[in-house]
């Protein structure tokens, strides 16, 4: 095809994950007229799946400490999107080791809930295997995002994905966690996934994280390179630098079936506000540690710091310590 | 090779543009301390060129309305580089018709200039191809940005690659004036370019804009496809949503000449306090234009004006008009 990209691909579907990852900003801590106007929004602007937060452990994690969805208990759920009459599928994320699944993840007919998006470390694996097939069983589909792997050997990821094919999963997900990749990388990791799932009929998806300015980039990039469960957040809202924002996807698929208006009406009405309330985005020192392949948590303890522009003192500190 | 990111490419050269673009944002109204800064900061982390500004026509510009670097007098840039006593070289912008090229680009041996880039659009080719020369002629290195490509015939923009493979400039600049392009147009560009100067000794340039948080991605793609003359600005700072960042270039370079620590204390010095003064950057008016392929003239209006975030009208007028 001479210009591929004034066309678009049917059966590639967007996750808008803006409660989801842009929870780990505010705890979760989201008024629910905000949650509810991104429920709102993913149906008006044609989106296909809506993550809308965490299947946490009330173990780990004390309900008075974090927003409803940090849980998704049923009842937080329904107050928002009722019994969702709608054509958007709904999702949540079970973290491995950081969920009571057994418990918290009821029987699909029980759930207003679609999918379950398991979440996973490498080393964690035979956890996560365990939660895919207990939640398809319970009849959801499931998904799989193996995370961090800018710091796993590809022997590893090699095996890993060898494990997860034969798994019920519908979908295995790249994902930057660190947001270091560069699109070379994440093209070859694409092709990598994509292999490694040939003939079982499971998808590959992209999550990526907006370190160095490279989310969008690399999220096309993985397009491009045949994923087809696209991750995205309004205004590239999540965790430190934030993820691929949903105003830029929407405009580059240019599948007529996504509005980027509803989008743009949600920014205006809500998160200007939260913007100002609250920070993410490719801030220097998320630049720094996307470009030493480093978690970001220290630059999220500087970024909420009193010291949040001393770059090279925390540039010094982490080359220090490599 | 298998894994090319990790080595970089000794020929490849970088250009610091933050006077120059950055003083569209400030209509060139830059603290002296802050020139000077970014010069030193260009000298210690080992950057090959620095813009200094543009050559304005003070017939068109009335100095009284602009800082000295929209004009690059002699005596403005000796008052902050000296004699240039370092490797750094420095430039300025030509604007074809916004220029008294023949009267104020001195002779080579009268300035402290090395390197004159003519920027034109394709209708003034045959002007900028009289500047060039000119300037060739009076001793400088001389480079051409082709601007606005994105809205211009491939045939138009082969013809104008053909008559600029016949001039003494030294490097032909793929430019994304509207911030419009997407990976795989630059990639082809940057192909366009390099056939059309084989055998000329010339090299490709690459001037990204971020309207679509892709001018560092684009920058990426364009060196991977072979440009080796690359454009960046400290912060990003730029007309709209600004340039490429050479905190986040220095970083992918992995060239042992470029140090990015000092960028980092120009950032925290200097970049920090325009960034609270001044903006720039990705906002959502600019990935609009950006999408829409437009100038940004219309969104710019918007960012400086009462209804900075009325995005959903903006949209609709801007679609409405096309």
């Amino acid at each position: 095809m001479s210009a591929p990209w004034i066309t678009y691909r049917p059966e590639l579907k967007v996750m808008d994950c803006t409660i989801r990852d842009g929870g780990l900003v505010n705890s979760h801590a989201f008024d629910d007229t905000v949650v509810r106007a991104v429920y709102d929004t993913c149906v008006d602007a044609g989106i296909d799946y809506m993550e809308i937060g965490y299947k946490g452990s009330k173990k780990l994690f004390a309900p008075g400490k974090f927003g409803d969805f940090k849980f998704c208990d049923e009842d937080h759920m329904r107050r928002i999107v009722g019994d969702n009459d709608s054509d958007l599928k709904l999702a949540a994320m079970a973290d491995a080791e950081k969920t009571d699944y057994h418990e918290d993840i009821l029987p699909f007919d029980q759930s207003v809930l679609d999918v379950i998006r398991v979440a996973t470390y490498v080393h964690q694996l035979p956890v996560a295997v365990d939660m895919i097939k207990d939640a398809a069983d319970k009849g959801y589909e499931v998904t799989c995002n193996l995370m961090a792997i800018s710091i796993v050997q590809e022997s590893e990821i090699d095996q890993a994905l060898e494990v997860l094919a034969d798994t019920p999963a519908s979908t295995v997900v790249v994902v930057d966690s660190f947001g270091s990749l560069y699109g070379e990388q994440v093209a070859r990791l694409v092709q990598k996934y994509l292999a490694a799932i040939e003939g079982t009929g499971k998808e590959v998806g992209i999550h990526a994280h907006n370190n160095q300015q490279l989310a969008f980039a690399n999220t096309i990039e993985a397009i491009v390179q045949g994923a087809n469960r696209i991750d995205a957040t309004v205004a590239g809202m999540g965790r430190g630098a934030g993820n691929c924002p949903m105003e830029l996807l929407l405009g580059f698929l240019r599948n007529p079936a996504y509005r980027v208006r509803p989008i743009l009406q949600l920014l205006q009405d809500h998160f200007v506000e939260l913007q100002n309330e609250l920070k993410w985005g490719a801030l220097v020192p998320y630049n720094i540690t996307g470009q030493l392949n480093q978690h970001p948590r220290s630059a999220i303890a500087m970024v909420e710091g009193d010291e949040q522009h001393d770059y090279v003192e925390f540039y010094d500190k982490l080359v220090a310590d490599l």
